[in-house]
């Protein structure tokens, strides 16, 4: 045994279709991780899924509306759902509720098998069920509109196929984490004179247990897959949690993957849902199960800080809120400047952890490639662009989504009454001809000042939704330090900063680097500080208070496995 | 910008003659730990190092003695030292004692010209570090001696060279982690007939924060510099926290550290060493200081359980207590089995985390190439075995060092006395020429049966030092579920098994496999079911209570850095 063993890794008759099917996409999907260029298996354009495709989607989401959730699994003891779309439609979907212990005994009676499987067929079969869903993204696309209020290209795209890619991210780097150790290595040690010392060495990755993904309302699938994928490609069972809101997302893929399993002749229960009666409190009870090894979650600070402090058997990847800075120093697109940076205020109704919130605008104003422009000229024009985006109604609530829960329209209903501060720009009221019931509002842009501490009390909080702050600060100098300070105090998913001087972007570059948030510098075209694309960008970087982790780096799945090793002479 | 960017990393004017020094080494480093076949840079041999190497190290051992300790860092507020040797001389060696937040600023404050450093001079840096130590192999190996028992064979190669050897291992690991995703990437993404979007993007990694370093007893430089040097080559300042009966080698290392780092243009807080006053508890309120973010622990369960539970705010890597097993299930080779075991029963007295405690033996007896052997020959051949091994005193001193600490005296008492059960090999003293004040003890073996609850009560404890158990059990089934449950709930740094039989060898493997424990099969040579070889061996697997970790592999070092990402139009 003189060479370590890194030949095709032997899998089962069951599975074997399924590792020639995406043995390529696989291999694509490794390249892609360590180019970081861009690269999807998954089209995003809706088009490209056929003629039918929409209506069908559309017909197959219909037909779940109003009826039982067939999910067969164990522990059924009643049903629960109280799903309302954010669009107005109550959804109606019953889900089996089940006996938490029961769920995870039958994950943990689920795993030798999927362990065994190893990390070739346990790829495969994940590739598979992200094809299935794939190939449903309308149905999901529905689903993700009608739980969270993203319009439909958004659901279509950040709830389908992005997420999509997300997962499949986690799927590849799981796998290049799990064989980087050979199968089977030789070791020999020289002693002299005397013969060799000669061994024959074995390295088996092994599951660390049940996993629990507890998922969000606004991004039941984009935030959730990584997790899922992550925890199943390295052996893991896993309990899906949904937030109460959005459960049909993440139900429809536990049917799809224990269908999967099934067919590739495992155990189903690899995959459960755990959909909860209102006020059950289900997270808590299944994060402190002494089983429970894992954990993924997204969702509010209070919740994650929790599960960080007290669910202390288990490794525990979070995402929680933060306050996002854009800083505004100079810019030689400025026209530019202001519709990236509408678009990024508007998307989703600013309902997405990745929103700049604090707009840093020196009060002496800015050079820009149409002249300086003060403050108060920034600020107008910024809302002027807003408004141009959103003018027409129909592509206003293409953009907008629909809000996405009471807090949120509290929050601008607070806005509205100058709760926050004087508005440079209000919400108004967009009508979407479907859905009368929806509630959509254009975001709210309120002034501020950073040398008033009232102020600076109010954006130094998380306001989720669609409210930002344009920021009046003393310098730009300042503008770096209150980025700094912010980001390490109150954590940020993102940050976003123009301009024109190398210095400035030297001090900014610096700052993020300290405060641990990844920059988007001078973005004036279509890419947008609040969203990232897999294989390439980073999902949050897990060194500030908004996040333990990111999406996805080997930090993410390297815990959710150990490797055990059998040697004996050769 | 079409390519990944993964040429040459730049480094400072300072520290390049250091990665030209130090290139080669780490690049062999790097293809071992993917080979996993024999390789060191660190010659094991004492006498590779010249002639006069030995008395010079003593010589330099001689002077540190009876004096203060130099070791010019901030803080200082006293003096502390109470270290003994096994062997008898007090060391009378002083260490500097400082204010702990003093020690916690100053490694704040030197982070970010570390973490500035990128990740290859900062490896170059830690190899100067280690290539210093290794030419010093016989300095540290009096001052592991003289802290530890360890015989001076075993304090040269497992406190000196091996030691360096899973120092640079986690050196590498750390760079080959650090410098997955390339340092500068284009993306493109094409927009059908428009123009297609162009990014560029850095990813850099940045240090998760200050690392505290528990050091052990019995093991600190190598169970210390994993984690030092993980921290240390993924940008993080280290606080070095020694056990205070075995600071002197820790203390030495910290300043070679300091001296380097100096030399190379670095702060030299990036390393500091926190001798403790006795009783002072000094680990717990580092452990618990908001700015540490990383804790290397080795030591009791009690302590490493509770640094899991209450230092949340940082990533805890610990390596606690187990008990275990080695099943004697039926050999082609009796003599070496008795041989191999014998060694590993008496090696540093079995104060090693690795050493086997509990030996199950079927009570119908085994089959060997001398033909069947009954539980009680086997016991008795092992007995002998261990007597003849260590029949010599020379010989036996140099086997199994002194007796660490009063506990493990305690337990060789408790033995004699009969208090753990029937002896069937009972400990004698051995005397050590120059050292007449060392406690040595050939090993104790007990007589024990599985089916017996008191007897199982008292095995399936730790009892840490030279007393195993030849445990009677009703078969070799019996014997593997006595493995598997023992380190599902007490945890255990290895297992062993010796068997003729495929189908015993395959239910082992599936134990090992399920219950988390690497298996040393069927050892008769030279190789020890206690001893694990850097860039081959995984020492521990994280994957049962003994331990979160393992040294070393991508997890050990994923979560000590994040990366931070800068993106911009192309």
């Amino acid at each position: 045994m003189a060479a370590a063993d890194r030949g095709p890794e032997p899998t089962t008759p069951a599975a074997s279709g399924l590792v020639e099917r995406h043995r390529e996409t696989l291999d694509r999907a490794l390249a892609a991780l360590t180019d970081r260029d861009y690269w999807s298996p998954y089209p995003e354009i809706p088009k490209a899924y056929g003629e039918s495709a929409a209506a069908d989607g559309r017909a197959a989401f219909d037909a779940l509306l109003g009826r039982p959730f067939e999910l067969d699994q164990p522990g059924a003891d009643g049903e629960t759902g109280e799903e309302v779309s954010p669009y107005g439609p109550v959804l109606g979907v019953r889900y089996p509720h089940a006996d938490p212990e029961a769920l995870v005994a039958a994950a943990r009676a689920a795993q030798p098998g999927w362990a065994a499987a190893g990390p070739l067929t346990r790829a495969a079969v994940c590739l598979e069920v992200l094809a299935r869903i794939n190939a449903r993204s309308h149905e999901f696309a529905q689903a993700v509109m009608h739980t969270t209020g993203q319009a439909y290209g958004m659901a279509f795209q950040a709830g389908g196929t992005h997420a999509q890619d997300r997962g499949l991210e986690a799927v590849a780097y799981a796998y290049a984490e799990q064989t980087r150790l050979p199968r089977r290595a030789g070791w020999t040690k020289p002693q002299g004179r005397r013969d060799p010392l000669v061994m024959e060495k074995t390295f088996t990755a092994v599951p660390r247990g049940v996993a629990l993904l507890v998922g969000c309302n606004t991004f039941p699938t984009w935030n959730g897959y990584p997790g899922l994928f992550a925890s199943l490609a390295t052996g893991n069972p896993v309990v899906v949690k949904p937030h109460p809101r959005a459960v049909l997302p993440l139900a429809l893929t536990v049917r799809i993957a224990r269908e999967v399993l099934a067919e590739a002749g495992f155990d189903p229960n690899v995959v459960t849902l755990a959909a909860e009666q209102p006020g059950e409190g289900l997270a808590k009870v299944l994060a402190l199960h002494p089983e429970v090894r894992i954990i993924d979650y997204t969702g509010s600070s209070a919740f994650g800080d929790w599960l960080e402090a007290h669910a202390t058997q288990a490794e525990v990847y979070t995402e929680k809120a933060g306050v996002n800075t854009a800083v505004i120093d100079s810019t030689d697109d400025y026209a530019g400047l202001l519709n990236n940076l509408a678009f990024s205020l508007s998307l989703y109704s600013g309902q997405m952890c990745t929103t700049p919130q604090n707009l840093l605008i020196p009060r002496g104003g800015i050079a820009t490639d149409q002249g300086d422009k003060s403050y108060d000229e920034v600020v107008a024009d910024l809302a002027a662009a807003v408004g141009a985006l959103l003018g027409d109604d129909a592509r206003a609530a293409a953009i907008l989504g629909a809000v996405v829960n009471p807090g949120v329209a509290e929050r601008i209903g607070q806005a509205l009454e100058g709760g926050y501060g004087e508005l440079a720009l209000a919400p108004r009221p967009v009508a979407v001809p479907d859905f009368p019931d929806a509630l959509v509002r254009t975001p709210a842009l309120v002034k501020a000042d950073a040398a008033k501490p009232d102020d600076e009390a109010t954006f130094r909080s998380e306001c989720f939704g669609p409210v930002s702050f344009a920021i009046a600060v003393d310098s730009t100098a300042d503008a770096v330090e209150l980025l700094r300070s912010t980001t390490r105090e109150q954590g940020a998913m993102t940050a976003a900063a123009w301009t024109t001087s190398p210095e400035v972007e030297a001090a900014l570059v610096d700052a993020c680097l300290d405060a641990g948030v990844s920059l988007s510098l001078n973005l004036t075209g279509g890419v947008y500080a609040n969203q990232t694309a897999a294989f390439s960008d980073l999902h949050g970087t897990g060194a500030n208070p908004a996040a333990n982790s990111a999406y996805c780096d080997a930090a993410f799945v390297a815990g959710r496995f150990r490797t055990v090793e059998v040697r004996r002479h050769a």
